[in-house]
């Protein structure tokens, strides 16, 4: 869970904490199936993805998204991200482990908020990417 | 889960396929706090909840962004979605039913893919919204 956090604290550069989730088990894509009602059966069922040429189930893209918003959201408290952006880049497979890590790209003070930016990436074991992307965060000021 | 689709088949305007998820209760929070391993109590406690000044649990921004995306790739098969990004503008309170609505507002070749952009929105059974955003997708041509 999120410390408070301020943003004369924040400088470019700086590394957000890393968060590894895994190795993810396909009993994972059953309870994240169950939690969200994502009922795909692409995430389950290995004969079903055999079926539409996969070479088994793959975990469901937005429990890898969640991943990387709970690396952000174990940093920054919830209530101050505005924007969460991805690019999906790599499909999930049974026994990944995913890393997740960022860094602050940008800081600055705009229309009255203490913005800053930061790019986030989540890699398996191997280091292919799954997902690419940014964050906004409007941090409140020590002053 | 998604048909196959088709670039000639999607027009400037097009709506999505809306989904309405809930209501959502309590128990949903921890099913996804334990299909995801984000265990902020902050979604499950509301005794901590009101101790950091909130009325009670709030779901997690994630499950709500999952929805959106559940949404997308009830539509558009998940092998085809390139991006993906939201502004999270409200908490969702339980009880709350999210209704996730999107039309198409850009079709483009471009690089040799047939890109489309959309936009989307989640909003509870009152109108207010948790999360507008948008996404991408390189859709297959009949040609």
């Amino acid at each position: 869970m999120a410390q408070e956090i301020y943003y004369e604290d924040i400088n470019v550069g700086d590394a957000m904490p890393e968060l590894v989730k895994g190795p993810i088990q396909k009993l994972q894509h059953v309870m994240y199936a169950g939690a969200s009602g994502d009922f795909n059966p692409l995430h389950t069922d290995d004969d079903f993805a055999k079926a539409i040429g996969m070479d088994g189930v793959i975990a469901h893209g937005m429990l890898i998204m969640g991943f990387v918003g709970q690396a952000i959201t174990s940093w920054i408290p919830r209530k101050y991200l505005k924007k969460f952006g991805v690019r999906f880049a790599g499909m999930t497979k049974p026994n990944n482990t995913i890393t997740v890590t960022g860094k602050v790209t940008d800081r600055r003070v705009e229309a009255g908020e203490n913005l800053i930016t930061c790019e986030v990436v989540a890699q398996d074991e191997n280091g292919d990417v799954k997902i690419t992307g940014h964050f906004e965060a409007a941090l409140p000021s020590r002053g």
